[in-house]
């Protein structure tokens, strides 16, 4: 039997990187996470962790940790359940994975209402929606949002809906660039925004909507608000999505250069099948509030 | 004398992590590719490049790609005064580095002057403050929003201001947990949020102020705008840029817990020191949006 010591050493080593940032997590002395450590390692008959720094668990290291995730959600969900909450809460910490944009726009409205409700305290990691359900598969969330639609083994997945992008820019910028419309030669010249150099949203919703093969000049900017602030002081045009928008459009700060075609991107919630009502409600509360402002 | 044309190879790859996209991007073959590296490597008598899935700059690498920066920037500004900008620019991009805060608040409405009169792109990545010089000194970036006050060598500093933090909440939030002002238990039981589960920045100013040395509960959020909606929605109190707050205080969504203290957070511009016009423009941007609006 695995001792949960051991693992919850593991976990404080991985989640601070070093075993001194453990030993004064855990309040133990450093010398105590060594030997909890070795002690693991032995049984096991292979390291849990990379003598780096930081510190890292290996492939059985992360084994470990989505188990111990696990199972901490089980008990922690036994003993909400066993003893009636006091004055003074134990919280239960999720760690889950979100796209940038969710978190930007849904993803806190609707989990809002769990977490006013109920002692848990969310650990959010930030991801491109097509990766996010690789930090699951490794053990480091215990629920994703991705694009995936196929289950991870021992998980379930759940649809939330469509994310709407639409391509948009300053009537001025329009002007400039797109005098006739979007052309090639437009299209050549006009300045838009990656969230990073390997984002190819940008080309593909370009080959799919109008066929264009060519270069573009870009901006860089990791984060959505980035994406609206630029393209709302008319130096880019963007993909944006529509729950960012306020009424740009209506008040005609922003136009919508594609007015017939949009992205979509369909999002799915992914999470471990385990007894817990908590994760039970997060995914309830997704789902209403997704049904209400994600395209179904 | 090295070949531009290898170095602007050199950057394609380390940008796109493959000699397949890098071949895309140049409009080239792959073995094209392959033969400008090797030809580098052979020249240098060292690799350039790790053949891991994304490739990367090895050390030497890494300080071509600095000089290639360099280059880069010192034609583009020779180039823009032999010619005079036609219809048609040609776009400079210049890679950055900056911390969450700060492009959530003062830096793009900072940089917006030259944006607007200058063909430039900014390539922004983002970092934590104290390790943004890391990415210049890397050859990642051409400048970056520090804490550290020494130049790198090479380069220049430029002190900007101070970024200003308030630990704030909502009144029911510090009724709740903070009922007699704030108490070692208080601390105890309330939720924070951080950064990342690596910053320790609550926990240092928990100790700074107060002397506190315990633990306390924590959400974990990567997103200076998820820090502001949390706090609001009333479920963690937090440190919170005052650039951040609006009229949250003024108003009373907002209450200031310690309203004697604050964390002051100073902040610096790095650049290597390059006789560019473009480079002195966003230095002396940015100097005179902090002069008026980060505290001096």
């Amino acid at each position: 039997m695995l001792d949960p010591k051991q693992l919850e050493t593991l976990s404080a080593v991985a989640e601070t990187g070093g075993f001194d940032k453990a030993a004064k997590k855990l309040f133990l002395t450093q010398s105590a996470i060594s030997q909890r450590i070795r002690q693991l390692e032995e049984q096991l008959g292979q390291p849990v962790l990379t003598r780096t720094i930081p510190a890292e668990p290996t492939e059985a290291g992360r084994q470990l940790l989505q188990y111990f995730r696990q199972i901490s959600l089980m008990e922690n969900h036994l003993m909400n359940t066993l003893l009636p909450s006091g004055p003074r809460q134990e919280f239960t910490t999720l760690a889950i994975a979100v796209n940038a944009d969710s978190l930007a726009t849904w993803f806190l409205p609707a989990v809002r209402p769990v977490l006013d409700s109920q002692p848990v305290l969310l650990d959010i990691m930030v991801d491109d929606q097509d990766y996010t359900h690789e930090l699951m598969r490794a053990g480091h969330v215990v629920g994703c949002v991705s694009t995936r639609p196929q289950p991870i083994q021992g998980g379930d997945s759940l649809f939330l809906g469509h994310m709407r992008y639409l391509c948009v820019a300053t009537r001025d910028f329009a002007r400039r660039y797109f005098p006739d419309g979007v052309t090639e030669s437009g299209l050549a010249a006009a300045p838009t925004i990656l969230y990073s150099r390997k984002d190819d949203v940008h080309r593909e919703f370009l080959l799919h909507t109008v066929s264009y093969h060519g270069g573009f000049p870009y901006l860089t900017v990791p984060t959505p608000q980035g994406f609206v602030e630029i393209t709302r002081q008319g130096l880019a045009y963007s993909l944006l999505p529509e729950l960012m928008l306020d009424d740009d459009i209506a008040a005609g700060r922003l136009i919508d250069l594609f007015p017939q075609q949009h992205l979509d991107i369909p999002l799915y919630w992914h999470h471990w099948r385990v007894e817990s009502e908590l994760s039970q409600a997060l995914a309830d509360a997704m789902a209403r509030h997704c049904q209400e402002h994600l395209r179904q």
